[in-house]
């Protein structure tokens, strides 16, 4: 941590910095400079945010840290890049994770016939919620425990993975019991009682990035999980939230090689929450890989017109078919495979 | 709702919008105009997110929805200002609601010397959290239940109203037995379970506008909590996520006119948060109250150097009791007191 | 357009509405709903932003617009792609236009290096700034004159094109005397003084999206050229201004297939202005590609470590040789090549 | 300036930034920590954006400035704050500068009764556009030099000091041959052609802040020109481009005591562009002034339904008087009067 003085800070003041940074349990090392005094802070500053409240002692213009504020889930202290291990697909392999389907699980059929037309077209993953959080009360909400049972019959006629989300504490149990990849949805990113009880379902987590987040909370969020132990977690950019009102988010695909220099763990893409606008998302999702993307998350349906949550985003079953083939292609030249 | 067509769309096409309104319980008007047809869909399409899906219809530009999407807290349905009444203190009446204390309750000492001082200077609540939605892992978690055993001997020494965050569905009942006011933080504004849930603990609620989160969207969170019959709600600006890092989060104090127009529900604000430096919290908080707010809440700490959490945005003792006399005076400009 | 009364807008206000829609010679088609009154005023609205103004009239809740605000870039009058032609490259064919070089032109050795360096990777075109416009008065604000006649030198050496930016209305002519394509810096998209005297040039314009633009200002400040009769424009997304400060700014590559959609123009994308960053340039330069952009924008130096700006973002040689390497075979996937 | 290395950087990496440092002439300052060494640049570092470029050398991690990055509008070369002086009129004084009138003028008899009203309301400056940057070409431009002699017409009669917009460098002579106040928009912030020329006028000027720019670009957009000797700038906060669209920008009102604590140049206020919302725009002139504001910039208009421009956030002649009436009182509050 480095604590830069004001220009006209007393003697008694610059002390004071010292005294109060040698309780906190670090090392003073000053550096006197022509208009103003630095005080480098030597310890490790990670989880002694108590270094920051010195921006409240007199004389003190800003205390900037040095180290980032992550570490279990950074590649500093773990260079090689970690796989997550679902049943038989390695995520952060060379194998690109393909994780589609739809918005909501509808009825028995839609999900069924979706899951069919999405393994078919290479997914190893079906997407779909059960538990949805829609900005209006008015809107759908879900089947609930009844929409992971279908999702699990849909994993029996298929053999493909159920990603679904969780939203209440009191539903992981019951989330884990149908899925084989929980996710904590954009706007749970940072529901820390989330964070903190999902754990004990022991299984693989799928962390979305909020709207609002920036890459560095991603990864504390990501840290908040790894501090208990649980490491296998997946990253997923899917849009941040800026001033262009022309998409439904920003896709911030710079995060994808950005997250990949910090973080050992996967990263995976959704555009279809990425843009919201169905003709860009096959663009998008090439674009994805060319960028390093672990694997994709897509929705698809079998009819978007009916559709009772996003459908303008999902794609057409003919449409994921004719990207899935594209994707194999860009796949390639990164030296993977679906 | 308005649906636009594509300047190009075929006869075919647009008859087919009609069938497909008229399917979803509306009445048709269209208007062909120079370039396009545009299509008016009558009824009320609150609630009717399905309409939305016509964006997926071929020959559909975009569709444009024409009422309001909250309903029970907006001000067409009932013109006159709501008043939440906390035991004998009238949030939204002439009377400002000033709630102020620590980030966080960290010990007996620490929160009964903060109450005795904001009593003093004027404030009728006592805030401080005892659960802490913290962005790292290794940051100070709050004291959990003891905080709120703390707060509640803060109230019974003052006679303070206590207001506190609760953040996961499980410690709803509990925080409701010690708080008079619940607070729902602005990480958890779409934390839909936990605003599904809280109506159970029979409180009155303030709500945090989340840091990414639209005017629209702050009242859509109200709304859940409407559509459940629970009326008693008390909406916060604290700051939005900007391009600005000069300051901590951009305080919308525009915001506070605007909400006023679209919502009986009182307004409060949060200048602490909003902009997270101590010098800029007296001029912020009379601004909000000349700009309109029903009340203030605003970090104070007996010693803001040794403060666990957000020691630099919280004011010093003698800095509140400044505020407060000054807000006095502006408080009587727009006819209300403390 | 169409206006919106509020739910207890009067009949006289109504009326009021239908006259001074009439006024400014619009067609009224009222419709009338369950809870609110919706006005058509029918005709050619663009241009007519007196329409807007009716959101002054009392009764009136808000004024939504139907057609998009340009018209001659747009794609309803032009379905086919545009290609700009500059001497021997077509940008907008498909052959991808890569346009390569230094932030600033430094001196005649850098720039004649740099120039080599691409042109032997395969660029066909030399960027270089004479005219910089820096954030601080302090910093280095280019060679001027002396640094156009080092790039026309560059030219003359290499056969490659040259892109170099203005900012004065002044030097206009100065510039189109040395440049084979004129640039409008992202900073000066809205500088409409320029805009509306570069046309002079009669040279083709390369005109990049400011950071705080939308993609419809993007699209509306080529309508200012195309409206004095300039097609020739390339349109260039370079990042946007967001909250996320780990990049210098944040690509938004949703824009090329969106811009794809919307115009007629070329569309090229600048990933280093765009993330900021050496090592992030290539994963986003073939993103790019692989979202359908019509070319590339990359800056290049042959000692970024004593670049005079942006060494920072700037390519080794080595670096952008192997970039245009991969890039060759994403363009193929895209039937293009360099 | 720190320039932080990398955790596995070696001897070598670190010798050689000791050796970029010195040449670039600062001396070296070496701070040996647990995890990493950290390096002290000592010097003037302010417009040696070159120390930033250390970023591009081999195991440097990050480049950290410490110095601000202005110097000459900042407070800690000049504690005393300025008033900048217009004929009469102290801006920056105990006097509130009030700046009122429409967006554009539109003839001589709408500027004429515009003077009045507002000089009668207690206005002591008369803004109007003669120069319009407008976002669409097929919008009013502006009447140009007729404008300008209008304006001048209208200070001849009413006394009113004349504030009006340059945009194209070539303008600046003849607005400065009207205008008392010369102003610089919120596109042209970053116009450094602009900045560079406009002080040729020597004519105060007031600059507005970018609806992008943070407010340390504002400093250094007022540092351009105080870097050519021209010391008469007041700075205009004007409202920020955020993701809330339910207003036009976000006023961002902690810019006022924030630029007065960081700038000795007085600050005034636009609500009317800050909110785009006439019934909006009196809360937060009040909240301006209660929060430190040197002056109030606003929309007036005789007939705001007929206005050619901005008609939606232009007040009634009426609306204004009352407004002033408020904001004496306001005024009052903080030791100063219109």
């Amino acid at each position: 941590m480095i604590i830069v003085m004001e220009r006209g800070a007393t003697k008694e003041q610059i002390q004071h910095v010292f005294d109060r940074i040698r309780e906190l349990g670090y090392d003073v090392h000053p550096i006197y400079g022509v208009e103003r005094t630095v005080i480098g802070a030597i310890g490790d500053e990670r989880g002694k945010s108590r270094l920051q409240v010195l921006e409240s002692v007199p004389g003190v213009e800003k205390v900037v840290p040095i180290l980032k504020p992550f570490k279990l889930v950074g590649r500093e202290l773990r260079q090689q890049r970690s796989v997550v291990q679902i049943r038989h697909i390695g995520v952060g392999s060379d194998q690109l994770a393909i994780m589609a389907g739809p918005c909501s699980v509808e009825n028995r059929e839609q999900i069924l016939t979706t899951a069919k037309i999405v393994k078919e077209a290479g997914a190893q993953f079906l997407r779909g919620g059960a538990f949805k959080p829609r900005t209006s009360p008015y809107d759908f909400q879900g089947l609930e425990i009844e929409g992971l049972k279908l999702l699990a019959e849909a994993r029996e006629q298929t053999g493909l993975l159920v990603v679904t989300e969780v939203m209440n504490p009191r539903d992981i149990l019951s989330v884990a019991k149908y899925a084989d990849l929980i996710q904590i949805g954009a706007r749970n990113m940072q529901n820390f009682s989330l964070l903190k009880e999902v754990g004990q379902a022991n299984k693989p987590i799928l962390l979305k990035r909020g709207i609002m987040a920036k890459v560095q909370e991603l990864l504390m969020a990501a840290e908040y999980l790894a501090a208990q132990g649980h490491h296998n977690v997946i990253l997923c950019e899917r849009g941040i939230r800026t001033f262009e009102d022309a998409t439904r988010n920003t896709l911030d695909l710079s995060a994808v090689p950005l997250l990949r220099e910090l973080t050992h763990l996967p990263v995976i893409v959704d555009p279809s929450h990425g843009c919201g606008i169905r003709s860009l998302v096959p663009p998008l999702a090439k674009a994805a890989v060319a960028a390093g993307a672990d694997g994709l998350l897509i929705e698809v349906h079998p009819n978007p017109e009916e559709a009772l949550s996003d459908g303008q985003q999902s794609l057409f079953p003919d449409q994921f078919s004719a990207l899935m083939k594209d994707v194999r292609k860009y796949a390639e030249l990164e030296g993977r495979y679906i």
